[in-house]
């Protein structure tokens, strides 16, 4: 059951007390190339699961296409060998037969299909591709953030939160000065990858990017994508109130970003990056006391 | 701001109250295609938001996907008029001018970009094009289901989540026989729609579909995409136990599938198909009671 959670060495975080390295479990989380016939179709980041998991994830997103109707429509699913420029099977590029006489999917659906920005990773064993593709360097980023005033964040954003309270329906994601706790700005959003485009597209606008010294924080859970997505932007620190998944503790890991989950009360746990959180990191300026 | 929240008539039922009907408000989702110079780059769907967000939106897209770093790369941005067959301009299509000596995206990249499966919408004002691809009618669906069967679904659902207890990072979605409570499937991922996708393909594997008489349970917020999922595969109620958005409502209704979001304790709201819900629809079996 390997590749349904994954163990990792984390650093629990309450303020007022000696942080603890602890081993904690994630949710593993990888992309799946699914191709029909030989023909890439469509990515999706998810998690593998137990073993069949990803033929009925193929077999379920087929018939959500049109694709399929019934059971024997779908002949027969193998993962592709050869996957990496080393020959390796990933396990994560899955080729679907259909059977004889089902139509394959129209070439035009080809760009229709979900997937998410972290294609880029498709048939990729390792996350290395998606480092080269960030302008700025959030590793070098020297934000020390003292962890009492990071675990007021949630709080503010709640406060900010102007639509959420009315229809439970949305995420946010909000920017913070990581010196001064200043609340940057925040957006909502049914999609938590839209919320966090929105806060960039402001930055930009605004013409500060590289956004050196800045938290980004979320409502949920932090996903790859989230990561990635704060990198391009050149931030250091990415918080959510929920759990990360493993490939979001992974990538912030090899780009040297801090990755705090479970901010909650007056605790949080840091999955990378935990260096810069040092308690009286920084004066905490009156205007952010609780 | 009518297109932040969008007001609803929608029938609480609490068991052993009579239903009521009342105004709710819901998070609006629509889709937004992203050009870049007259490019179809993008669809994803998003909460169009307050004037300019859908500006930021593409600003922070771009970024994410490594085509701009700075203000000055975004030369411009507007809504194209004609994006209906009757020219109107819906505010979903948004074309972005990038400045001078900026490259465009690559247009390998194109199928890589985030979108959703919904994207047959691109452009489009309405959701008429959606129903025209499930090969199921889920409208004539004669399932009826007391409440009182239905507000046990999210503790079954949680007594069986395998992995979120230990990583709270994973999304669930169970199928129930509607007839008996009978929890038939449930599948977790970090991706809701997966968690879809996996209960569906178990169906199609077990020969089941179209899933007349079933309820899908999710443990999150009902989108679009969701809705749409379970109408592919013929699935006459979806429940969720947080909020729909507006357009998973509007879906719901077009389909004639019962919708219904914050199923806690002992109410519900529904959103769509009120009918379906009856008390004493059929005798409770022994084997599903509390």
């Amino acid at each position: 059951m390997g590749r349904i959670i994954a163990r990792r060495r984390v650093t629990r975080i309450t303020v007022g007390s000696e942080p603890r390295r602890r081993e904690d479990v994630l949710a593993v989380e990888e992309p799946l190339e699914i191709r029909v016939g030989g023909r890439s179709l469509a990515v999706t980041m998810r998690s593998p699961g137990a073993p069949g998991e990803d033929f009925d994830l193929a077999a379920g997103f087929l018939v959500s296409e049109g694709v399929i109707r019934h059971g024997d429509d779908f002949a027969a699913a193998r993962y592709c060998a050869g996957a990496t420029a080393e020959g390796l099977n990933t396990y994560n590029v899955l080729d679907v037969t259909l059977a004889p006489g089902v139509p394959a999917p129209d070439p035009s659906l080809e760009r229709s299909f979900y997937t998410t920005s972290s294609c880029g990773l498709c048939g990729k064993a390792s996350i290395d591709a998606v480092r080269t593709l960030s302008h700025f360097d959030v590793g070098t980023d020297d934000l020390r953030l003292d962890p009492a005033l990071l675990v007021r964040f949630p709080e503010r954003l709640r406060e900010q939160q102007a639509v959420f309270e009315k229809t439970g329906g949305l995420h946010a994601a909000a920017l913070f000065d990581g010196r001064t706790g200043e609340l940057l700005v925040l957006r909502e959003d049914v999609g938590r990858h839209n919320a966090v485009d929105k806060v960039v597209g402001w930055a930009v606008k605004e013409g500060r990017l590289p956004l050196r010294g800045t938290v980004l924080m979320v409502s949920g859970r932090a996903s790859f994508e989230l990561t990635q997505k704060a990198s391009m932007a050149g931030i250091p620190m990415l918080a959510a109130v929920s759990a990360p998944s493993s490939l979001a503790a992974e990538l912030a890991t090899e780009l040297g970003m801090t990755l705090v989950g479970f901010l909650r009360g007056d605790s949080m746990v840091a999955y990378a990056g935990a260096e810069r959180l040092e308690p009286h990191a920084a004066e905490i300026p009156q205007g952010a006391s609780a």
